[in-house]
């Protein structure tokens, strides 16, 4: 017997009849003798509805605890749905709030942290030979107020439960059948991977795959969770992360693209000591991410320094910057959102030399102009032009995986 | 300084604009120097959005566990948007669910009764000035678990915090703007009451006034808790409820109908002893309230007796006689539902003879044929053919109130 955690989108549960086909997967894992906790996110549109209401009365959208408090809402209509589908094919469950499921978090509400889950009441549940469905995305924090973990966040209490409970499997179930080497709705011969490392996902994610939310790989990697994604709507086998896997052929793990990427340009800066600290400092003070860094010679002994935020970001990048404009007297600031950034991501890379130099051919053939590089062990990114980007993840595929 | 509890239903928070209304009522309390704490239900027809939603799953609804947990997310939802605009007016405010708030129940789920509410919480914020909204309805079992306290259960969460923090008033906000001497959209002359006693008001909601929850008013005679009943669209006195009210010129209160009525009749029981008494402790135990009764004497020593339930309680008396078939051996069994009862309520009646015959002759004198009549120290009441109920309440009420 094993303990299985299951983690379903809220797509997956989106009106009667998806939920009858998550409550169909549950309860055959139930029959075939496991104990089985389910997380659930709220149902399709659900927390954007109830963005969309809170709007309505603020358009700054309220407080972070008032806003926690209503879209905490979302989940408990989805787990008592299931729940009640579950009853109706006979089996027994019970839903659980995230304070039920003992959730414990800080109080960063609308970001909140996983202090610690209390696993009594879950593990009293499962003596009873219950299925559990909990509402993901959401805790509760020392004040006995309600939180919730940010968009994704059902992925990390799924991990975190799985670690608490020791469980034997952590499956995220997405309207995908795993992790491809690339996009597979745009890009030709892109191919499901068996299995990944932690690591290479945890790039693949950051670079805009979004299979799987960044946190709860990390929590997985940490406290050693095997996952799988797979499909809610095929029977099939997905792809495993784990902390290491069977060699493949294949050199290069995936090709990601991310288009929700700006560059920022500080031109003519006075080229003494301490500019780029002074810069990047601020920018880490706003809490501004950043990530591409180029440096390059400018116009009479200046520099001019350009890196990459999130577009969501650039507003208070812009700011800090603002703020250093005496100190920094810098020329010019310019910022540019028609960017994308392509990476290729595989554990197997640092040992292979040629590699990046390979990836700058297929794009150089493909008439893609490369504006700014980053490498680390297991990825190589590349910014260009947005408009190619689509372009440049096929072309670096085929070069790579065919 | 006061305290004021304040209970706003589902309409007066049905949307934005709505939700504004109600902040501004609040805040205006607040501004006047007295702690406000105010209990919301669900906004408009969200509970029934709910229902809907499990009847899809299940036709039968699932069970009353995960249906307390799916519709007690509804007054999550309206407790954090009203929050949420009082923020925006400027006010210190935080909204507190039915367990937050400390509403402990017993664990009948879907019809919970509150067994004691732990203030803790709430006057910790109090305390800190701030405004409490709270959510109506629910509250938490022993066992860690949701549960609701029926339809109405608002009203009752209202009464229940104006009981246990002693507050100078608990005002019930409606779409009426009191409580009035028959239904002002129907009876011509209707009058708004200044006061009115726990007593009558109990009679009146009974009766289908359908103006406050039987259950509040009841625990607000209890712990001795004035009520208000006024409007949330004009800002103007409406009815108090309390134990004892000034004398006024009226000698009835009010003429209520109740079209949620069935006369059962069981026709040519054998006349022997205990006959009543089996009739109707099989009822009893069949939780199926009996209200209005007649014996009468039926052909060759046979008796009948017919008697009223609401409608919803016919199909359980019917299965209740069903099975005394046998024991008690009558001829036949009907039911009537299109009847309706019409009432008179006030508490000087029962000194002032004669105003049952001012009943009966208004409805003599209107054409109107009395089935059954049921008289106690503060109301009589009339069953009638259901077409002539609002004819009916027009002319009692011309009779009595003009």
């Amino acid at each position: 017997m094993s303990l299985i955690v299951k983690k379903f989108g809220g797509s997956s549960v989106a009106n009667a009849e998806r939920v009858f086909n998550v409550a169909n997967i549950i309860t055959e894992e139930y029959r075939n003798g496991n104990d089985v906790i389910v997380v659930v996110s709220a149902q399709g549109d659900t927390t954007d509805e109830l963005i969309e209401k809170a709007k309505e009365i603020n358009p700054k959208g309220g407080s972070k605890r008032e806003l926690d408090m209503l879209l905490s809402a979302g989940e408990q209509i989805s787990i008592s749905l299931l729940a009640i589908a579950i009853e109706k094919l006979g089996y027994p469950v019970v839903s659980l709030l995230g304070w039920q499921a003992g959730f414990n978090t800080d109080s960063n509400y609308s970001m909140a942290r996983i202090k610690n889950i209390n696993t009594e009441r879950m593990r009293a549940e499962l003596d009873k030979k219950k299925i559990i469905i909990v509402a993901g995305f959401q805790g509760l924090n020392k004040y006995d107020d309600i939180t919730t973990l940010g968009r994704g966040g059902s992925d990390t209490s799924a991990v975190a439960i799985a670690a608490s409970l020791k469980a034997d499997k952590c499956q995220i179930y997405t309207d995908v059948d795993g992790v491809y080497t690339a996009d597979p709705r745009k890009v030709k011969n892109a191919q499901k991977m068996n299995e990944i490392t932690y690591d290479e996902m945890l790039e693949l994610a950051t670079l805009g795959a979004q299979v799987l939310n960044n946190r709860s790989v990390e929590m997985a990697k940490k406290y050693n969770v095997e996952l799988e994604v797979l499909s809610s709507l095929e029977n099939k086998p997905g792809t495993l992360v784990k902390e290491i896997v069977k060699m493949e052929k294949m050199l290069i793990r995936g090709v990601a693209k991310d288009n929700n990427v700006t560059s920022i340009s500080v031109i003519g800066l006075k080229d003494s000591p301490g500019v780029a600290f002074k810069l990047f400092n601020k920018l880490a003070q706003h809490k501004v991410n950043v990530d591409i860094i180029l440096q390059s010679v400018g116009r009479d002994g200046t520099k001019d320094i350009t890196f990459t935020v999130s577009d969501t970001q650039c507003d208070d990048a812009l700011e800090a910057i603002n703020e250093l404009k005496d100190t920094l007297n810098y020329n010019d600031l310019t910022t540019n959102t028609d960017v994308a950034k392509i990476s290729i991501v595989g554990a197997g890379m640092e040992s292979h030399p040629g590699i990046a130099a390979k990836m700058f051919e297929s794009l150089y053939d493909a008439d893609i102009n490369i504006q700014m590089i980053s490498t680390s062990e297991i990825k190589i990114s590349v910014l260009i032009d947005s408009k190619y980007a689509d372009k440049a993840v096929q072309a670096v595929h085929d070069a790579f995986i065919g």
